[in-house]
């Protein structure tokens, strides 16, 4: 059996499937009883079947103050009065009927299948994933790339979004978005039109995987879950709320090794996801635009505030998301000059040569301060690189000076 | 007599006006002889009428190795003969004429007018300045800013060009630039006009300051010179060489707090001018653009690069100018909302109430993944804040909401 078969238990997959319905995403107590306990048990003291004892408690509480942030744990007591209300609601072998027929699944961090970029979130890490499409590996973080920013993008931010995503997955990176109406929608579109790896696009979905949303991007959502895959880590049935959607941006920055801003306002969700890739330790692109637009107001507070790098085109980006050599940008064409290599005395004696009459060393010594023997020397270094000829004993430029 | 009268004796005067005849800008060689010996026996050195001693020798041989930069020093005897055919030109008497008749003056850097923060050149301290306009003070750094960029410039930057000078004087700072088509001529043209300070634009020059160079500026360069200042390293008379392009760019630069680059393709004087910047310390913005459009290449280059600072506005350029208070940008205007100073819980029970119709605590409480008593007190602060109304025994949405 391969890694990428190796498969959870049954127990442990349905534990998790209802868990994930018991506990609003990154629920710090819920997902702390979670490693405590493991998911069969700990689904077993939040629907109050056992009684969690004080030393599972005291463990709770050492895993919340490990992970840092602000804590919400009121104690047990409180986190039950929490999921009581949802116990009536849980039926996991109906999920797992329903990813079923839709040609979905569940999976979970001890399958073969978990993207294992997703253990950099620590305790915030999801239950499950809820996944719409083919069964197929997903891809690594190196080659995961998050396209994000508004909904409401401009021209500007579809044609840039298009090139990047069509040029990503054409270099065989995974494009990660949201599944919303504008950056997201774009980048998606574009991925598919150019991927030919197996996996072009992921959209995650604050919601359930059940419903499309928003219904404007069914069609195009549809065509993701055949060519690629839509994961939410709520289950069937769930609303995608406002805060559904920031929990669902800390997945987007997760699974990806690098999170581009392509538009946003200067308040914009795109900027939380850009914010989680960071405290993540990945990187961060923002494409700048013109200063006269709002949408592109927000990359702009990125690029000021230190936290993002200035991306351009898909090489930059693809430069971004890891050390391989194969990912470094194309040498860009710039207007190269002959003149470029010239030292400076050469490039002080270049000037001093009249482009049609003819003059002579003592003028050119005069005229550039160099002594007539320097003259005379870079005169023949000129005179070999076609930036300098002589005519009837006197020097001008020559053709290739133009 | 104060500071600013402060002024060095005309011998002095006289030397360093001939020394800058004989040596191009930058001649490292003649900086350190005139360090070495000070300006009239450096000039007698020069012109041949004493003769250098060993001991003088080693001097300079000394100060151009603590200058660091690759050193042209072939010895006291090579210098001589590259200066010596411009010692027949040396007029430094009527080059002082003719700056008392274009109403200009020659400043040297122990005059009490000369710009203190050239001295942050170190060895590339200008000889002299030739300047062209009313004698009064020369803005302190922290009252410097260099806006820079292409002579080709797209509307784009001109617009911008334009807003970020005609700001800038108008908050009382200089604006400088060289001279040139396209972002320099925008940058002095908006300044002029917004200028409200005693100098509202520099313009420093490549060659002498007798001509206005190029000629199409020769009217703008006119009104620099009659309400701000036309600076040059050279005397009257020289010709702007491409080599004195490069080495004015370093005066830009250091004259200035921040050097910002307006637009400039991948490779532009203007991103030479920002390393000036950048090795003296001082602040580089760059104005971001659109990524399709070439000339804004070379600010996105330098905003990749993590040399420059991403600057949008005058507000931003002059945060970066200095750490003063009344710098600070404006806040920005955001579309905030009322539910932004919501705690996660608050916020996901604001999710959770319908839009139209009512619904009841326990309903909520199932909704949210809340107990009922938090679902209780979270009603209770969202009603506060009209974001939670109740009817007829049952919940929704309030009108603060929306």
């Amino acid at each position: 059996m391969s890694a990428a078969q190796r498969s959870a238990p049954l127990p442990e997959r349905l534990a998790r499937a209802a868990l994930s319905r018991l506990m609003e995403p990154q629920d710090a107590a819920g997902l702390a009883l979670v490693k405590a306990a493991g998911p069969t048990d700990a689904l077993r003291i939040a629907t109050g079947v056992v009684k969690a004892g004080a030393g599972l408690e005291q463990e709770i509480t050492g895993l919340l103050a490990d992970a840092g942030g602000p804590s919400r744990w009121a104690g047990m007591a409180a986190a039950l009065k929490r999921w009581q209300p949802r116990i009536p609601d849980l039926a996991p072998e109906r999920d797992l009927a329903t990813m079923s027929r839709l040609g979905g699944r569940l999976i979970v961090p001890s399958d073969g299948l978990w993207p294992a970029q997703l253990g950099d979130l620590g305790l915030q890490e999801p239950i499950c994933l809820w996944w719409r499409g083919h069964e197929q590996p997903l891809p690594a973080v190196g080659k995961s790339i998050a396209l994000v920013g508004s909904r409401d993008s401009t021209s500007y931010g579809a044609s840039v979004t298009g090139d990047l995503a069509y040029s990503l997955a054409q270099r065989g990176y995974t494009v990660v978005s949201g599944g919303a109406y504008g950056i997201d929608a774009h980048a998606h579109r574009a991925a598919l039109a150019g991927g030919s790896a197996a996996l072009p696009t992921i959209a995650v979905m604050a919601g359930g995987v059940d419903r499309f949303y928003p219904s404007g991007n069914e069609d195009l959502l549809r065509a993701v879950s055949n060519q690629g895959a839509v994961l939410a880590e709520v289950p069937p049935g769930s609303a995608p709320t406002r805060y559904r959607f920031l929990q669902r941006n800390r997945l987007i920055a997760a699974l990806s090794a690098v999170t581009v801003v392509v538009e946003a306002r200067w308040r914009s969700g795109a900027l939380n996801t850009a914010h989680h890739a960071e405290s993540l330790g990945r990187a961060v692109g923002a494409v700048p635009g013109s200063v006269h637009s709002a949408n592109s107001a927000g990359c702009h507070r990125l690029l000021r505030d230190g936290g993002a790098v200035c991306v351009t085109d898909a090489a930059e980006v693809a430069e971004l998301a890891g050390p391989s050599g194969a990912a470094l940008p194309e040498q860009r064409e710039g207007e190269t000059h002959l003149q470029d290599g010239l030292t400076l005395e050469d490039l002080i004696l270049l000037d001093a040569l009249p482009l049609r009459s003819t003059t002579s060393v003592e003028k050119l010594s005069a005229v550039a301060g160099l002594g007539q023997e320097s003259v005379r020397a870079g005169l023949g270094r000129l005179g070999l690189l076609g930036l300098a000829v002589s005519e009837r004993g006197g020097w001008k430029r020559g053709a290739g000076s133009a």
